[in-house]
């Protein structure tokens, strides 16, 4: 290849799976690309077409496929990262900012750009109304890349803050005691007139044929209403339920906050 | 208009302002609306056609907003309430919703949906590389309708939680000290030792012509380089610069946590 073509790494957010959440932007990206990497239930998104090649790898090899999308950059293609929802949360483009600086110094003059997403707590979230109308706080349940002490630690400060709470990752197939603690940690913190009138909201797989929504109180919540598939949000001491005759109800945290909640 | 007629309402975000940002799904809500409802400036990016009445409202008038969105809904008539960014992010779906439970009864069996859109964190988050790659929570630093010191509360267990932090309203022309207490509480928790290293990054109108990107240290931020317009992230304690000659350093936060983090 020409030394004088150059290329570009796009580091793309898919949404959570709905073709009608891919912003225009990433769209045409993925148009102008020459290669498109990402995990492959990721890449199986992007319609083949000539003149693309796809990459497709397989989970927790972030760092690697990373490495191979800037490598290809530098050889002059114009490569899309993909990654669901959006890719600064949770997702791949940490992984390649964690490549570039830990890569080649030449790296650093690579142009790398990242197009944001739908991430999957605010489709969630959209889902069941606007639980996450107020201040709130996101943290990945997974204590794959994290001692589960800090996991735990976060949740009770979250607590204490009153923030809304969006968990990425609940329950693994490999690790599914997690969960079970996180909701006895909140119990716990929420403490026993508090956990029957919290709402906590299973969202799974929104916007694809299985999608699902659930809503109980705190103190109903069960370690396998959740699985990889699920966003769980947490409302704060302010999040309201409103019923509603034969349907899931509508949860809303308010815009403001009643003075007497900062004492 | 006939009794029959199904009217439906759907809060849209219209994302932080590129056209390509906006999703398909809500172009073509925008596009079945007879009515669009919204602040002023959101209302003004709704191009006018033949049988879409605009109503456009100062700010502050939410519940207003919302009440008169939901009367039409009543009406038959298809409404598409504007927000920028997420609408469920401090935005219009918690007026809504808020709406809904303190008014009439039947507005609980209207056909109300929320689509989500690209909030201006993950906007933000997006130029500056990938700051928000890790737990991290949302804080809408206005005292407009919360008391200051559940504010600063939020800031401080924050940063004990080791959270990233993305603020939205950091600083207003009426109420510019709030910002300024902002800064010197996280000062004061992240020590003399974490001020000079933590990196906040000061993203202003991102995908508008104004746009701006700032990267200093929290030692080095001063109140004015926020205003209204301007989205704040705060990097955690693992919060990673990587320094690009002749240009702005790319931020990002590790997907993983060292065990000593928790102690």
């Amino acid at each position: 290849m020409d030394g004088s073509v150059k290329g570009w790494l796009v580091v793309a957010g898919l949404g959570p799976g709905a073709e009608d959440w891919v912003t225009p932007e990433v769209t045409a990206a993925l148009a102008a690309a020459t290669d498109v990497v990402g995990y492959l239930p990721y890449v199986a998104r992007v319609a083949p077409r000539t003149g693309l090649t796809l990459h497709a790898s397989d989970n927790r090899v972030e760092l690697d496929r990373a490495a191979h999308a800037l490598r290809m950059v530098g050889e002059g293609r114009r490569v899309v990262v993909v990654s669901s929802g959006d890719p600064g949360v949770f997702a791949m483009a940490s992984a390649v900012f964690e490549a570039v600086e830990t890569g080649p110094a030449a790296w650093r003059a690579l142009d790398v750009r990242v197009l944001p997403g739908i991430t999957a707590m605010l489709a969630a979230a959209a889902r069941a109304g606007a639980p996450l109308g107020h201040d709130f706080c996101a943290i990945n349940l997974s204590d794959n890349l994290k001692p589960w002490a800090l996991v735990e630690r976060r949740l009770r400060l979250a607590v204490q803050a009153d923030f809304a709470m969006a968990f990425y990752n609940p329950r693994s197939v490999s690790r599914p005691q997690g969960f079970t603690r996180a909701l006895a940690v909140l119990r716990e913190e929420c403490g026993a007139a508090g956990s029957p009138t919290r709402p906590v909201i299973f969202a799974r797989a929104v916007s694809t044929p299985d999608e699902t929504i659930r809503v109980v109180a705190l103190s109903d919540a069960q370690p396998e209403m959740a699985d990889m598939r699920t966003i769980v949000i947490v409302g704060s001491s302010l999040t309201r339920v409103i019923a509603r005759d034969g349907g899931v109800p509508w949860i809303y945290t308010p815009r403001s906050a009643p003075p007497e909640v900062s004492a």
